[in-house]
Order: C-alpha cells, then structure tokens, then sequence
C-alpha cells in the first residue's frame, strides 16, 4: 500500500495499533516535510523586520507615510510567505474562530453524512462548531467555497475531494489555504500531491479481501463494478480486485470489468453488462451499484444468491434495508471523521509547530449479509 | 389547515396555481404584518438623527466627544430598533455576502439532503454560496449556530427547527436575527409563532390522503405510528389519521396509536406493537417506522401486503429499495429547498421592502409500490 504513496514522502515511521472495543484500526504515522510550517500575521512581518504592527500595515497599503525602503522590504517579505492582507478580514485572521469548515463532494451519500456526523461530535466536545459546504463533485465550486470560508470566519479545513478536481489534478486552492497557515484535513479522496493530515482507509486491500471472500465462497467468474479510474478510490478498489484475482491464478477478463461514469444513471448499463457476461459472482465499489446488480439480476431471472453472489462497499442504508440485505465492505465513516476532526483540532490547538503530517489509515471490515452464499 | 395558522394572521390573500409539467403546488400567501422591516445599519441611525455616521458610532461606544444628550438619543434609538453594533462585525454588516446559511436537524436523513440539493441548485444560479450547520435536534446548539452566523459573514438563513427547539418552544434566537433585519425562511417543521417566509407541505391532508387510500384497498383496522407530539409535523400527521378514520366513520382507538420518542432505537416498540395489535393497515409518519413495522411484520410471519398494508411517509431511497417496496406520501425535497431559495433570493434582492410574509404549500402525492394491496 505503500507504494501508493509519491517519493515526496521521505520517511515511514511508527505503526500504532491502539486498543478499542468496538473498532481496530491503524495508525501509521507518515512524515512529511511541509512546505509552509505557520500562518503568517501581521504581528509575525512586525517581529522578523522589527518595525511596528502599524509600519507594517501602512507599507502593504503602500501608504508614503512609511519609507520606500522599509516599504519594498515589507512587501517583499509578505509576497515571499503568501501574505495576502484582506481589509475587512484582516482585524479576524488571527481570532479564533472555533469554526470548521467542511467540504464533501455530495450530500446525498449516506457516508458523507456519516462522516460529518462523526466530525460534530468530536468537535462539539471539544467547543467547536461545523460548516458544511458542498463541492457539488466541481472543481470549481470547491475552489469558490473555501476561497470564501478561507476568508476569516473559519479556523481549518476537513475536505474529500471533488471529481472535477481529481480530474483536473489542480490542488492549488489548497495549496494557498495551507501556505496561508490554514490547516487542512483530507479524508476519502485524498491526493499525494498535498502534503497535509489525512484520513483514509486502505481501498486496495479492502477490495481484496472483498473479492477472496467470494473466491473463498465458491465463485470463480467474478465482475467488478467500478468508476472511472480518475475517482481515486476507484482506482484503488480496481487494483484491489485485479491483485485478489491475481493470487488466486484467475485470469483477469477486462470485459468483465464495467467502469462507470455517470453513477446515478447505472441501471441500464449494469443490466446490459449482466446480461451478457457469464458471471457467478460480482464485485461493486459502492453500494448503489451493488443494490442496482441485485435489481437487475432479479429482473434476467437470476437469484441472488445462488445464481450469482453480490458484495458491496460502504456500510449504508440502503446494504441493510434491500433484500436480500448485502453483504458488504464497511467503511467506518464516523470513525473516519472523528479522527479526521481530531487531527485538525489537536494542529489548531497545538501551540508548538508539528513539521510532521500524519496519515491515519481506518481498518475495514466485512459484514457478511445474505447477498453471498 | 388555515385553521392551524394562528390570529395574528389577519389576512389570507390570493391562491395561484401554477401550470407545471412535473409538480402541482399551490402558492397561498398568508400576509403577515412584520415586526421590523428593515435592518438597520449605522447609516440609517445616521440619516434619521441627521448626524453623522461617525457620531453614531462614537455615541454607541459612548465616547465623550460627543454630547450627552446626542449619545442618549443615539442610544435610545439603536436600543428601540434592537441595533447592537459588533465591533468586529460592523464593517461587515453591509457588505453583501453571497452566502446563504442552511440550518437543519440532521444530516443522516435522505428529506434534508434532498432539500440542500434543491436549495444549493437555485442559489447557485443565483450566484449564492450555501453553508449547512447542524442543530443535531439541540435547541443549543442551533441558537450557537445562528448567533456564529448572524454576525457577518452569510446574508439569510433557510432552516428547519430542531426537536429541542419545537419542545421547548422558544424561538427568540430567530425573531432576533429577523429584527437586526436578517431574512429568514423556514421550511417542513415551522413556528407560527415567528412571522417570515415559509415553505411547507399540508402535513395533515397529505396524512388524511395515505389513510383514505387504506381504507379504499379495503382495510378496516387501521393503526399509526408517529412521532411525540411536539414534533410538529408528526402533530399534524396524526390530526390527519384521525380525522380520515371519523369522516370514514371508523373508530379512533388510543392503542392504535403508537407514538414514538427515539427514532433510531424503534424496532422493539414497533415490533411489540405489531404483535400485540389486530391492525390490517398501518400508516407510517416517516420511511424508517415504516420499513421497520414491514421488518416486524415479517418476523411475526405477517405478509405484507396480504396481512398488512404499510404506507409511509417521505419517499427516499428505504422505500425505493426495501422489498417490498414502500407505498408512501411523497414530499418532494428538491422543490420545496429551490422554493426556500427562491424566496429568500427575492427578499435580498428585492430593494423595495416587502411588508408581506408568504407561506407556500407544496403538494405531496402518493407512490403506489408494493406495500398495499
């Protein structure tokens, strides 16, 4: 798994495995040298040149009160360490807020809810309140909405990123945030070009062990239904299923591999994918999918699942309320943010610099429903 | 149902139905004379004392350099139009903010997201930026977030009240913001005790709807599960079992009446009420009490439909995906969150002051699955 993880990444160090009745779950820490370690304040530009507060800000306004010598050193120093002074907010920047914002591609997803849920508990005990702001899966929504939290009402960011900007592979909103001294948290959809906190959970050897487990019940013709590889989780779960048919010397068939796209639109394209592939066991990255296969078996006739055994991801409602109930992947979202939120308060609240960030990586588990044999 | 609006109502205006290829609603404005109309900024102080907005300000911070008797006035006349300067918030107060604060009970509930969904594609085309806060049923914690939010950095709230807030009924937090002049609008679970824009569907007749389509399929002992009264759409969807069953000269029985105080721990109440009642139908005030009393009913080795009808209430995705599917009232979020948007767009665009609060009802209709004959 590591593997996945860019050369950026210099050093591996301890790997945690705390105590917990209900849950178990890694920690590995993952050192990486951060590009931009504090918020720059005017008070910080004061201090290093050793002029006034007020020096400070008439030079950014460029006011000729101040001389054009300590006036080009001021600039030059904020230019250097991304400094932007916005008027109105500039009084805020260094308030607490006690605020965090949080930015999830869609609402409609039961584990982005679950996720926020596990955030507001963490948050609320410890006396902070939570925004919720959607992507909408755009690149560019995401870059409006924390350009505009980013403006002062919030103390730090918990994200999982939107499609549009895994497509684009353009981060440098959240760059600026960070360089800015904002904290970031990423959880889910990650990416490596960031160097920041991150919530994940270990997508490729989930989908492995989803997919030895109908190996292990019997079956030998198993499909994946996946996204489109961009998604990063996707692709993850994609490499998950080929390395488990790999080790079990079965042969990877890539029309047995459907991809795709437009997920709130799948019922057809599914239908017609197990129409006409010869399968007896069937891999779904989420479990829209997964439901979406079990309606569509049951309509060509095939019982689920003795005729073809069906194996989800993510633990939501719809796994437990459809019958035959789905046996599934579960990933812990309110574990994911409880750690997530905890991550970010403890760098909020950390007075001494951590130079270091650290990947928290959530065990999964499957819950075996009638949805296999 | 206008019986339901209180007398400080004093007039009932025009009824428009507009032509829709997908939706019936009707638009009835209820006008309602306002408390305050207008929110009152430093400027209007300045202006209607003929002073300037300096001597306002300085007079609110009762600074010396201005006379006694100008700082009492000053003073009398912000504390009468409830105006409470934040020093940090002042030069914000005016500024146009492009974001509209959704507040919500909970976020694990198909209903609210799809209602975000519906406000964010409006507010969008707006050109508005949507923050959602949680009041997770907390009447505290909805006061916080309204308070945090108030002071500058959104333009409007959309929300719907917490539990706690509907128990304790107490709602200065709202009439407070809509005095310091911030619209509000409040959709599905509502106050008349607070006058502003409102967005709901006729809980009681839509109730009165799923029990006379009951007692059309022929079942004759018919029960409820709901919720706590205080819940005031569960209120209102019990009001409308009962009076379905008196105009369909059918006794109300007491023990019928299963009314539910912890949502997510029902499953024993229901099941014991399944077991332990003669009923051929039952009408459910939510999705989750009816995909659980079908749950119920098949460990008690009742067929549904056969032995029992179930209908429910909001159509999200339990119903579509639970077999048997459920037939339920369906209250269609995605409208009635871009009709929330859409009046509290018009207020803050609209310059003139509007003197008139609206109250829109959104038409439910019914989705016939397989849980009924």
């Amino acid at each position: 798994m590591l593997k996945t993880f860019n050369k950026r990444h210099f050093f591996v160090g301890k790997i945690v495995i705390p105590k917990n009745k209900n849950y178990f779950y890694f920690r590995i820490t993952i050192f990486q040298k951060p590009l931009m370690k504090k918020k720059i304040t005017l008070k910080h530009i004061a201090k290093e040149l050793d002029v006034s507060i007020s020096t400070v800000s008439k030079s950014l306004k460029n006011s000729s009160e101040i001389s054009e010598d300590t006036r080009e050193k001021v600039q030059a120093f904020a230019k250097l360490y991304n400094f932007k002074p916005n008027n109105i907010a500039l009084s805020l920047k260094n308030r607490k807020t006690k605020t965090i914002a949080v930015i999830i591609p869609e609402i409609v997803h039961h584990f982005f809810a679950t996720v926020i849920s596990g955030i507001e508990s963490v948050a609320n005990e410890n006396g902070y309140n939570v925004i919720v702001c959607l992507s909408n899966e755009s690149f560019d929504k995401e870059v409006i909405n924390m350009e505009m939290l980013a403006g002062g009402s919030i103390d730090g960011f918990i994200m999982s990123l939107s499609k549009g900007t895994q497509s684009k592979g353009d981060f440098h909103h959240i760059q600026e945030v960070i360089n800015q001294g904002m904290p970031v948290v990423m959880f889910d959809r990650i990416t490596n070009d960031i160097f920041c906190d991150k919530v994940i959970i270990d997508d490729k050897t989930a989908a492995q062990d989803a997919v030895n487990y109908l190996i292990f019940k019997g079956e030998k013709k198993i499909g994946l239904i996946t996204t489109v590889d961009y998604v990063s989780v996707g692709k993850y779960r994609t490499d998950g299923y080929i390395q488990a048919l790999k080790q079990n010397n079965l042969i990877v068939k890539d029309e047995l591999i459907l991809k795709i796209e437009d997920i709130d639109n799948c019922a057809v394209e599914i239908e017609n994918y197990i129409r006409e592939n010869d399968i007896d066991g069937v891999f779904a990255v989420n479990e829209l999918f997964a439901v979406t296969a079990i309606k569509a078996a049951r309509k060509l006739g095939k019982s689920v699942p003795e005729d073809l055994s069906v194996i989800g991801f993510t633990d939501g409602i719809i796994s437990n309320y459809s019958t035959p109930s789905i046996t599934t992947v579960s990933q812990d979202g309110i574990i994911m943010g409880q750690k997530a939120a905890k991550l970010l308060i403890d760098r909020l609240e950390n007075d001494e610099d951590d130079e270091f960030y650290t990947t928290e990586i959530v065990e999964t588990h499957l819950v075996e429903r009638e949805s296999t044999k």
